[in-house]
């Protein structure tokens, strides 16, 4: 009566007083306070009100952004949501898409609840994209630049080529953390019909309470994801959030300021990572990757938690000795090195 | 490389300066200011971080109004997506579910998305449910209670035997509109494990714009959901939803004054329609649905839009000479009332 499917292991969403949460991405730094105020503006107008099933404004606001049309640009309930509709609108059972090996781990769930059939194709040994292997798909090709949790980026002619290798094929390229990377692969939106990139305002954004991602691609790509929408629930994007996502986009200093801060933090704690034994993998996100010398990464994660800080750990092929410590703010930064610094030679001591 | 799909088309979202909205069955009426609090505090919280995946609080109040368990309840972004979820979790390709032919025009289009057979089961001439046609479904059933767009409730025990009727199969009870109805079918969920009970907020709670629906049922269904719900999208409600609905359910004297408010507008408005020539179907939701003697509806329609009216007319079988009227406050309704005589007499002065 109830079908069985393998779903999503979200990180832990502990809401424990003094916990450091390095676990999920998130942003240290609030929004802007011109989000909180366009919110509660919003918020006196007509919540008895649908909210605009085209979300119109803010995908002019993000469409201006990256000198678009509003035609180029799909918003919806955070990028899952737009990963999720873009597997229905683009995928099909039948033909295979290519994934990494090591990557986000929904798209295998998103692969199996829609009957989509997939090959994973191995990453390098330094975990560095093989990008030959991803073309001429039978179905399409789907990854995350810069890749999670390993944190890695690939330079844009290099994904550029697996768009041109793939005519007639949907690439999609997810750069949830590509605000902390080089550059943005949206420059070739209006170049490659077959190209979607999608993008979040969870990270950079400061935004992850509010669920809001985004498409961006060429027109009929994006009626394609909007037909799949208008036949699952016509409202995703509820009043609140449209309004709050468009002051953030709008608030360009915030969010070079917090980024900026963000990246000045992450090139400060690698050396301090290293130092303490640590193998850290070139980073271009919000996050590191990293592995110890002597110290398995199940360990460490257990043994942080118990000293109230959360990180994540994977318990997947190539990746197990890896934690993924998302960057927090110098603050927390201090005190997750300094506990770890704890850990690492109460280990050395108990086990010489 | 793009699929098609038929989607579903909802109301018309417009919002143009001194427009009476009669078109999609929003509550005419502001959430209570103890939900507009909740949103403010909640705001100033950690917007930055995601929202929590299994909704506990809002769940745990939800199922505390209808005396249930937090393992009864589901709540996703608006009913349409728990309906949508509901859709992937219980029905399966081969196995045919039935719906009544006049009904919620979304079902057939989750249908078609998902690839499960549907067969139409035609309503009795006066609109009324020929509850035996819904016995031993091949592959579930839905229907609306009461139903969309005629309004016409069906007593509890007859819904009852269509569920005891159905065992193994689920049956789903899409109560939209209950709340301007005698009884909801939420007192069987501990009784029957294969009825999953759909309700919204976006009616009588006045949160359209928060999109807030929720599902109740036995353990095994809603962790069924869980399952597709965390396969797709694993926060689906944004924390100001979450903090806004919540607050919405503890107000239930506000929520009684407004139900009760348009309860007595319906039954103000009815006689004034009749008296204007019109056929009013019983109603136990916030809306009617009337036909008219000599008038067509799409004219009543476009006549009602160029007066700055909107209501709804769907362009269906059966169906067509009919048009929907949302409830609106009395004011809106006495407007409402006066261009529709306007209309009627000047109809009857050029074609006599």
């Amino acid at each position: 009566m109830v079908k069985r499917t393998d779903p999503y292991i979200p990180g832990e969403q502990l809401e424990q007083e003094g916990l450091i949460k390095l676990n999920t991405n998130e942003n240290p730094y609030p929004p802007s306070p011109s989000v909180i105020q366009a919110i509660q503006e919003e918020m006196k107008r007509n919540l008895q009100r649908y909210p605009s099933p085209s979300a119109d404004e803010l995908r002019n606001t993000i469409a201006e952004s990256f000198s678009l049309s509003k035609k180029n640009v799909f918003v919806g309930n955070g990028s899952d949501e737009v990963l999720a509709f873009a597997f229905m609108a683009f995928f099909e059972p039948g033909k295979p898409i290519l994934f990494p090996d090591v990557t986000y781990s929904f798209y295998p769930v998103y692969a199996k609840l829609f009957h989509i059939p997939y090959e994973q194709v191995r990453l390098n040994d330094d975990f560095s994209l093989p990008v030959e292997q991803f073309f001429q798909s039978a179905g399409g090709v789907i990854l995350p630049n810069p890749n999670a949790p390993t944190g890695l980026y690939e330079e844009l002619d290099q994904i550029e080529r697996i768009v041109q290798e793939n005519k007639g094929r949907v690439v999609i390229i997810d750069e949830a953390y590509i605000d902390f990377a080089p550059t943005s692969a949206a420059r070739l939106v209006q170049t490659y019909d077959n190209l979607l990139i999608v993008q979040t305002m969870s990270k950079s954004r400061s935004l992850a309470g509010l669920r809001v991602g985004f498409a961006m691609g060429s027109e009929s790509l994006i009626e394609g994801l909007t037909r799949i929408k208008d036949s699952f629930n016509s409202y995703p994007v509820d009043r609140l959030a449209l309004a709050g996502a468009k002051a953030a986009f709008e608030d360009s200093e915030h969010f070079s300021n917090t980024t900026n801060a963000i990246l000045s933090t992450r090139e400060r704690v690698i050396p301090q990572l290293r130092s303490l034994g640590f193998s850290v993998l070139p980073s271009a996100a919000n996050f590191v990757f990293v592995k110890h010398d002597s110290l398995d990464g199940r360990t460490l994660y257990e043994q942080l938690k118990a000293r109230k800080i959360l990180i994540r750990h994977f318990d997947s092929p190539r990746i197990s000795d890896f934690i993924r410590i998302t960057i927090g703010t110098n603050e927390q930064m201090d005190t997750f090195l300094d506990e770890l610094s704890l850990i690492l030679s109460s280990a050395s001591t108990v086990h010489p």
